[in-house]
């Protein structure tokens, strides 16, 4: 872990990484400039918390063409070297240079390295020369790994940095033909797909592997095949990281790595099976160097969604209004079924209704309690479906239960909701920090995959929103963050809603029984249907059919969605979707239009 | 203004933007759909609010090579004209488009422009087609004049967009070439340079004419000496303003309105000058178009900086023990007097120290307050330096008061700092979204220009810097913006602090009186030193002079910065500064140490 991806002191950054079972870190030199702590004292801080500290950065600007600056840059250097000595660390990165005066010619530059080899040896250190995407005239790893081999000394080897090579697109195939014993440090950093520079991109954005949208794992993959053997090592420079608690930063961190080698192995399978360029010997041995976590688990539908409810009930009852069947009554629960999904309320004495816990069914639920407790979570026991069953906390709080696989039902109770099927999917509302970390959690946790994601204007800002989804699309979680105005009005305020979305065969259909059944819903004005009408060429009556109904409509080439809102009890509304010749998004196009009406009618309304 | 640019409902987007003193408005269509009031609604209540509506935008992908395409956005483009009639606005923009099926051919575009223009025209309504800077074929606003033009059809104009022309970093200067009576519309917007993708900046990042970085008066001057005598509205796509109170943003942007026409004013002495292009009656035309506003004054210096005080005088306490020279006691404040600069503590029963108001001394008082009014400021009479003044509140809440120049001072006070020189300068921290706002304010009604910005990393998050400072550096003010988190926490957060910095011809020497007198001072600690040792080659003595009484370096080659700082009151901090070898700079290299030194001891300690 690099110091530098961490929020904090050093201190505290030292601890978190720690907690969070990291057996090592890179010192990021800031962290230790603004540390009181004297050199001395954090290499005893590392001891006590069980972190080597493996890397020292970053030096820049060493290659000169002014011998007077290349001379400077050199002292600087020793200077360095005597701090690594007494922070315990021998190895320094150094950068490949932006300065004008920068050394072009590469055999002036692999001079340039060996001399400063020298310098590290006398301290007993070494250095590793990494190629930055922006560097002035080294921006490309095989470049850099040619530099430094031409340097021909002992001490100086290279970095290889997955966003660097990544970002600009340069196929990482070419690290198969590095020399492993060149390869002093890997670092590892995924990043979304931005259209930005490619600097403040690194400086901004880069996130944990599994994070973003890079190829990390064939970074690292391709490093282990090239005969590297050293640390797979963090170093993310993130605005929302600097700032979010550091211990959680930590986790979700060592929950990437462990996720990534996962991925790693996986793609040891691929590449075994194609065969291409890599001996069967060779995957085997880089395949026992990853750490062992239980094979993903996928999901096979929701079994359960639990809801903490407000003291008068509110919420229960409009569930009971929309015409859910009583199921039974726990000792502390009011629940429903429908097949086999149960809703269940609890009052809480929350300030307002939320979603509380989700019951997922998977294949294994045992392995997949495992495999969660390899990726950091604790894993709780409890009592669901009438069985002993396991548990994890989301990120967000939510609590996630593994459930066995759909079971028949002696007597289903199909309760009275005219086309009702089941779970369409869950929006939960993200703290703004743990956006990444909630999104790595459905993933590497949750056995979900990351669709596309969307910003979605409302009134009072942009709603971020992430729809994750298993494969077969049985399980579909929506992560969504409110916009920082409406989330500083507090737990009160109008955004930070969750919903179930019900799938119906026939959205018409259930509307009407809604509507007889006197349930609340929302309307988003005349103003909509006038554009669906000028947006979509359809027949009159279908038209007045939907506008009549509060029903919204997304139409593209790929099917047609229809959604239909309650208002918001609480912090809860309920959604009944109908999905038509295939569509799979989620109507990203409307919520606009709902957030708008939302926040027209309050969360009471 | 376009409703686009503002937070909230229709409907408060129109009260915002009339309550500003805006006259007329773009609908975004997004706006109008997202509302419950049907257009006839809107319209009444745009006419009880003073306000015509002069644009309805934006219509997208017009044009296209499939005949049965062309024919269903027609149709959909006849619609949107009977409900432009419903809403009362004969205008509509239509973009360039982006589509697969864009038409490449200019005469094939301009022949279907001319056909929606007939459509137009039954509704008694006009097209103003603008290039948008990320068009499939059309993307250059000289390329969209030129089609409009072709189009040959009275109901088919062009439309101008500041944005989408410099963004692109395309000469304005051809506007002068368009027939005046060809543009149906201007359209200006600001942003800050980012080095990313047009089409991002332009959704998320635009900004208010003045708060960015772009030439927007060029393009505005040209627009109307080449004959254009429609509205100058903006039309701002920012992820800020989305959020911030709607009625702040309206009046930000009417500030910003009349101040554009402000320096274009200027602009057209430059021109009238260099005589390039324009002839003199042309530019006397457009001079009497301008709003008038009096000329900025200029700042000379700091008269005083008054702060609220803690009920207990702990600030009052800080800068007594510093050693400034009690003067006079006012009914309810202390006060010390420094040559002819002032400072004075009011307890406040504030829950902590802050600066509360700046004197600031200008040429003509009385102009600099007239001007102010003009700029939307509320003008308050008050009682300063002895004599009835008058002054504003900058958006911060900061009274600015207009005070008259440096007057001899019969029997200055030195006071008993050795060195003192006056105040270099004070920085405010200001709530996340009024950056740009307070920036504009500064500019505007302060007559200071905006330096270079900075992102400073503390350990747990960015804080935004942004330094403005008049032309001769007589006052400096640096706005910076907290990382949400520590802003979350409160206004007893760590991180809100103000502090008012002192120059000394010797900050040696103020160093040592300040620690006679038990000042307490801020340390970042040895490995700074050692830092400071390997980056500059400065004589031992120095350093260790420098090291033991806690000055902060900043040494570029445009010379050396050293800096001092008390520990922090509240919300306060005093800082001592020397510059040397004209350095220009506010210590940003040293703000991460300082923010990390500050997180360490507290606010209070």
């Amino acid at each position: 872990m690099a110091t530098v991806s961490l929020s904090g002191t050093l201190v505290e950054k030292l601890e978190a990484a720690s907690a969070a079972g990291f057996g090592a870190v890179e010192i990021f030199e800031h962290d230790l400039l603004a540390s009181r702590q004297p050199p001395e004292e954090i290499r005893r801080r590392c001891a006590d918390l069980g972190l080597r500290i493996n890397l020292f950065q970053p030096f820049r600007d060493l290659d000169s063409r002014d011998p007077a600056r290349l001379a400077a840059n050199l002292e600087r250097a020793r200077r360095k070297f005597g701090l690594m000595e007494r922070l315990g660390v021998d190895l320094m990165l150094v950068c490949s240079s932006v300065g004008d005066d920068a050394v072009a010619d590469r055999d002036e530059l692999a001079a340039q390295l060996h001399t400063l080899g020298d310098a590290a040896t006398e301290h007993g250190a070494r250095i590793a020369y990494e190629a930055l995407a922006w560097g002035r005239h080294v921006d490309d790893y095989r470049v850099a790994a040619r530099v430094a081999q031409a340097a021909d000394h002992p001490a100086v080897g290279t970095c290889l940095d997955s966003f660097h090579i990544l970002s600009r697109g340069i196929d990482p195939a070419g690290i198969l033909d590095i020399p492993g014993a060149l390869v002093f440090f890997l670092q590892l950093a995924d990043a979304p797909r931005l259209e930005m520079d490619v600097l403040p991109w690194s400086r901004h954005y880069r996130c944990f592997p599994g994070q973003g949208g890079l190829d990390v794992a064939s970074v690292a993959l391709n490093a282990l095949l090239a005969g590297y053997d050293g640390p797979l090592s963090l170093e993310v420079f993130n605005d929302t990281f600097r700032q979010a608690p550091a211990l959680q930063t930590a986790r979700d961190a060592h929950r990437s790595l462990l996720h990534l080698q996962d991925v790693m192995r996986r793609r040891i399978g691929e590449r075994r099976s194609s065969g291409v360029r890599a001996a069967a010997h060779e995957l085997d041995r880089v395949e026992a160097m990853l750490a062992p976590v239980a094979p993903p688990t996928t999901p096979g539908g929701l079994a359960f969604v639990e809801f903490d409810d407000e003291d008068d009930g509110a919420l229960a009852g409009l569930i009971d209004r929309v015409g859910f069947a009583r199921d039974r009554t726990a000792p502390d629960a009011t629940a429903w079924v429908h097949e086999d999904v149960w809703l269940a309320t609890r009052p809480s004495g929350a300030d307002r209704a939320r979603v509380s816990g989700l019951g997922v069914r998977v294949p294994d639920p045992g392995r997949a309690a495992v495999r969660a407790r390899q990726l950091g979570c604790e894993v709780v026991s409890v009592e669901a479906l009438g069985q002993p069953l396991q548990a994890v906390d989301a990120p967000d709080t939510t609590r996630v239960t593994f459930c066995p696989p759909r079971t028949p039902v002696g007597d289903p109770a199909h309760g009275g909701v005219p086309g009702l099927l089941g779970i369409d999917h869950v929006a939960l509302t993200q703290p703004w920090y743990e956006f990444d970390g909630a999104t790595l959690f459905w993933k590497a946790v949750g056995g979900l995959d990351s669709q596309a994601s969307n910003d979605v204007p409302d009134p009072y800002g942009l709603v971020r929103s992430q729809a994750m989804t298993s494969c077969g699309r049985e399980v579909s979680v929506v992560l969504n963050v409110q916009p920082r105005r409406a989330a500083e009005e507090g737990p009160s305020g109008r955004d930070g809603t969750q919903h179930v979305a019900f799938a119906t065969s026939d959205l018409l259909a259930t509307a009407d029984h809604l509507l007889a059944a006197d349930v609340p819903l929302l309307h988003v004005g005349d103003n909509y249907y006038e554009d669906l009408e000028a947006l979509y060429a359809v027949p009159e009556d279908q038209l007045a059919a939907w506008r009549s109904r509060g029903i919204l409509v997304d139409q593209t080439g790929r099917g047609r969605y229809l959604q239909l809102f309650t208002r918001t009890v609480g912090g809860v509304f309920l959604e009944f979707v109908q999905r038509v010749d295939g569509y799979t998004g989620f109507g990203a196009r409307n919520a606009p239009f709902r957030l708008a009406a939302q926040s027209r009618t309050g969360p009471e309304a």
